[in-house]
């Protein structure tokens, strides 16, 4: 898996590279999302279109929700986007910018070569633009809907929520940077099952379909990025700090498919919806409503190619 | 200063726009250097030219390193462009990165409209890719040079230690708060003028040269940014906090324009250069030495128009 570069360098048997990561650096200025040109997102709206999938609402079929007006249902869909948006945003700035950070400045001490550097700083850069493609959506809705739609009335991510409680708790800033790699790690693999929650779906606004292809194009690459750091730090810790990094994924992972109902209660709170907090609990308690959960075979397979995969304590099944 | 957008908006009497910064985030897909080709850095290597100038090298005119021999003196000049470089990075990752977080977040309160959020979140992605332009500028020179002139080596940035310290000492997270926010403009605002050192001039290597020019071009459209960022915050600010930005201010523009010889000591030992630690000594403590100062014309010019100029405590003689 340690490869080294493809070119000569001055000290190429002292430097950690890879090859998947270097070729990966050799294309961003082709592949990255953020060397396109923007895409006119005026154009691509389409006031008919739904801004969130049904599905993804977690009270649908409840008669509560279902006897609100269209253009409240409209709203609370258009909410449905506005807090993806928030969430992605949030994990983007909380989670992942820390988690590469700590790798651009060696913060394990892998003896990382510039190849590497560059790929996790290039990495960085299209995050930040995510980050951005995220806030332009967001803003094009309540642009184009006419309402006010402010993220800011809604809590920080519960992913990121969770994170911070895990940093706070760490027994030592060593502790707290494996946990932060690990948190990016299942973040950056797992995402993509994330953004595939946007569907396809000729039902579903263009511009929002568009956001979450465009990004989605940049995190195969991270996810590579991502698996290949994991595993070259991983093999370079020691069997304790290996224990704290396989905790912190799976910490991570429960973290990442947890249910949040804490952003929908303060959007039903700012819409005034009559019983939606009696909705949100019914719906809370209800067995029968199917988990919106990550799909985690991407950690699994880092899992098994460090030949941990029974070692973290997770059921696979 | 405050102006209603150009565009109608859905609540356009409740949000605070500018129309300098309506402006730029209009033409960022134009106008910024992430959206360019990457320029083919090989190309513009030329192994003739001096990486650094010797101008700033503050012991240029000693007898110490006039006698070494031209590959030490050429090393040296190549350590001189690696320690700018991450000077430059070091400042982006933890003074202006935070302090510009904390506007896209409204963290000030001051019910910033979504263009606002979008030029904030623009200049963020910037200066994110000026990292990564300022890392490959090293990475090119390590690999044409085939020295490992490795910045790890290196101490934190004096400014970024600085920073660290006053937030350490901040009496509370509001102040905190200001005081990032206050590093960060008098970083934005007088960076132009660091990077304007490596002068355009035919004895320096051409891809420094590029390097600098590419980052300046976005850091004039940054100094407005965050000058109209900072106007729109202080005159939200109770008078308590605003003497806490503008004690920020100061303590900013002194932390940036002082001497910090620990960088140049730790290359000097790197290189083993015999009486390097008498040479610094020798030149810290001459004072005909020219010092190499900031400008802070547009701190001055940002004070003026908040009419603080003679309360700010500086004497802009």
């Amino acid at each position: 898996m340690i490869e080294k570069p493809s070119l000569p360098d001055f000290d190429a048997d002292d430097v950690v590279e890879s090859a998947v990561v270097s070729r990966l650096a050799g294309n961003w200025n082709k592949r990255a999302t953020v060397k396109k040109s923007e895409p006119d997102l005026d154009d691509l709206f389409d006031t008919s279109k739904h801004d969130y999938p049904e599905a993804l609402i977690p009270f649908a079929d409840h008669d509560v929700y279902r006897t609100l007006s269209d253009t409240t249902r409209a709203k609370l869909r258009a909410w449905g986007w506005i807090a993806f948006n928030k969430n992605v945003m949030d994990v983007e700035q909380h989670v992942v910018h820390p988690g590469f950070a700590l790798l651009a400045q060696d913060a394990f001490d892998i003896g990382m070569g510039d190849v590497l550097a560059v790929a996790v700083t290039q990495a960085m850069v299209d995050e930040q633009y995510h980050t951005l493609m995220h806030l332009n959506a967001s803003a094009l809705t309540r642009r184009k809907r006419g309402w006010a739609l402010s993220e800011r009335c809604l809590p920080l991510s519960g992913t990121v929520r969770r994170r911070h409680a895990t940093q706070a708790s760490a027994v030592d800033s060593n502790d707290a940077a494996l946990n932060s790699l690990a948190f990016m790690t299942v973040a950056e693999i797992s995402i993509t099952s994330y953004l595939n929650l946007i569907e396809d779906n000729e039902l579903i606004q263009p511009v929002n379909r568009a956001t979450v292809a465009l990004h989605n194009r940049d995190e195969y690459c991270h996810a590579s990025i991502a698996d290949e750091m994991a595993a070259i730090v991983f093999e370079s810790l020691n069997s304790g700090d290996r224990r704290v990094f396989l905790d912190g994924l799976a910490d991570g992972m429960d973290a990442f498919s947890s249910t949040d109902f804490s952003t929908w209660s303060a959007i039903l709170q700012q819409e005034g919806v009559v019983g939606g907090d009696c909705m949100l609990q019914e719906v809370e308690t209800d067995g029968s409503r199917k988990q919106l959960v990550q799909d985690y075979g991407g950690i699994r397979s880092l899992c098994r190619k460090l030949d941990v995969e029974d070692e973290i304590g997770i059921d696979w099944s």
